[in-house]
């Protein structure tokens, strides 16, 4: 791959978590062997990467090289097409490494009339960054990535419920990490009474997600620290009509049926491109055994906490013939400090 | 460290698992920077590394250097002591690795006093060759590695008890491997009935392990495929008197009380120094309960089970605060195909 392209993705994957329901995006304008401009989708609604490094490169535009880690858009979306504004600059060259599954696409034949030359350069790695955004786009619901702290022995607590804390500090800093790369972070009602967590984003200048909160009941106390911070919206989903509040970040959202598949489609449409569900066995195990994720990502402390295993992550009223479980492919395994961080997606 | 005590390491690593309650041990004879002997303790009762190493350099050890991975005995064992061949070949200096905790050690007065230069030059590696032998030796028990292979969710079976396969062809061989480097493996009535396994070792000129199973009621089926190798030797624990075989690699051993810590003795003394337990959750439990082990070694498949958990490899009637479960420090974490191999030791 081109180095210039290979930059371009690499400020896709600068953005990625940032963009909401929308992919993230980079691009590259290179005159002479020289990078005039570089652009990356920020945000939903704002400018896309192509058209934020062409008003970087201004004239110098005229006569280079685009490339770009998504196919050019063509179309009229919250923002013109990219493929006018490439003409427009006097592009003479598009690259770009991964086509857009999701529209109809005629980009190439518009750029090709254009006299401006196309090549599509296909990388993996772009493709990873828009595979789940393009199979989102399609489902109307948010990528999403199910994060477990457990045990060797695949426990979330002791019997008692007793689960702080189970894995490290360098955990605790990935999670944050984690946090920071989603739009929306999910938990339950059961969660937040046993562990009153706050699911903010402690690295600097991170991005605090959105947080969910599903009750069923609607049985919430909010004087929880998840409510202490009032610059992050939070979204409780119930099927408890009467639930309200005057917290101004709270928007409490009734539906007569809360299943996950319904709540998945309001928060998609609410913006929520990518998903975050960090809660206990319960809500855990619904969203695996729903299939409703495409990464699991489990961090595993170096004990075994034995017990009944009333907290083992995974468990289900349904016996599942070995054939028939939910396998996964192990995309990566890591060391931090001494626990372990496997991340796996969906098979 | 110098290169030669590396190679007397590495030839204690070759022998590892085949020298029963003896440690594996290496040795280099060295003169004028060349290789002029080399030896390994490859049994118990067979010569020690050092006369190994002697024998093959002859004449040639008259004011050469041995270099050897552990320190060489000065006391009559099975065999006579090491100083003194040492001393009768006239070799001019000793190196070795790690120091025998185990013995009243004298060596280094010896060796100095017959004008031998000494130099202790401590290694890491070797020093984890021998500290489960050492721990063992004084404990009068066997080193014991307890062997799972479960679902993310560390489970062994679905709950209708169905396991077979849920790790990969990799993994077997790498079982094949560890079976090879135990005097024994340890099972129970519960697994052979389920699996049927016949715990060979199936790797070229592998060495097949000792066959322990536990069976407190003695309800066993001799037409089971374990039995059907008459050339490895199995040992029976049982507390029912009435049990009995003509079977003639079959002993069968009674005791009133066959908990672990009895059992464990007894394999001692029969001369098991590394034994692998490879059993379903009951026996697992047990021996991890009891903290009767010093490495664990997990084999992750990239599947979750779900269930109730009837299989979960750690399972206990006691509930632990988290603060007293057992701690393992992660020695290795590697990849085997899509599975994960976890090689953990007890702190």
């Amino acid at each position: 791959m081109s180095q210039f392209l290979k930059h371009a993705v690499d400020l896709a994957k600068m953005v990625e978590g940032q963009t909401g329901v929308n992919p993230p995006v980079g691009a590259v304008v290179v005159k002479n062997g020289r990078i005039v401009g570089l652009g990356a989708h920020l945000q939903r609604g704002d400018k896309h990467a192509e058209v934020q490094a062409l008003e970087m490169a201004q004239d110098k535009a005229k006569g280079a090289t685009i490339y770009v880690s998504l196919e050019p858009c063509s179309h009229y979306g919250t923002t013109p097409p990219c493929v006018e504004k490439i003409i427009e600059y006097g592009i003479s060259k598009v690259v770009y490494a991964v086509k857009d599954t999701t529209l109809m696409s005629d980009s190439d034949d518009i750029l090709n009339e254009a006299g401006i030359e196309v090549e599509f350069s296909y990388n993996e790695e772009a493709a990873q960054l828009c595979n789940d955004f393009f199979k989102a786009k399609k489902n109307g619901k948010p990528e999403i990535t199910v994060k477990v702290s457990c045990s060797l022995d695949g426990k979330q607590a002791n019997d008692n419920g007793q689960s702080q804390w189970i894995t490290n500090r360098s955990v605790k800093q990935d999670v944050f990490n984690l946090r920071h790369k989603h739009d929306a972070v999910l938990t339950g009602r059961e969660t937040l009474i046993a562990d009153d967590p706050q699911y903010t984003t402690r690295i600097e200048n991170g991005k605090n997600p959105v947080k969910v909160i599903l009750t069923r009941t609607g049985d919430i106390d909010f004087n929880l620290k998840i409510f202490s911070d009032e610059t992050t919206p939070i979204l409780i989903y119930t099927e408890n009509k009467a639930l309200t509040t005057t917290l101004p970040q709270v928007k409490i959202i009734y539906m007569e049926d809360s299943n996950i598949s319904n709540i998945l489609e309001d928060l998609y449409l609410r913006g929520v491109g990518k998903l975050l569900v960090e809660a206990g066995p319960t809500i855990t195990s619904t969203f695996i055994e729903a299939k409703e994720f495409n990464k699991l990502i489990i961090y595993y402390a170096p004990k075994v906490i034995g017990g009944s295993g009333k907290y083992q992550f995974y468990s289900t009223d349904n016996v599942f013939e070995l054939s028939e479980v939910q396998n996964f492919e192990i995309v990566n395994s890591r060391m931090l400090e001494n626990n372990l961080k496997l991340e796996l997606r969906k098979k």
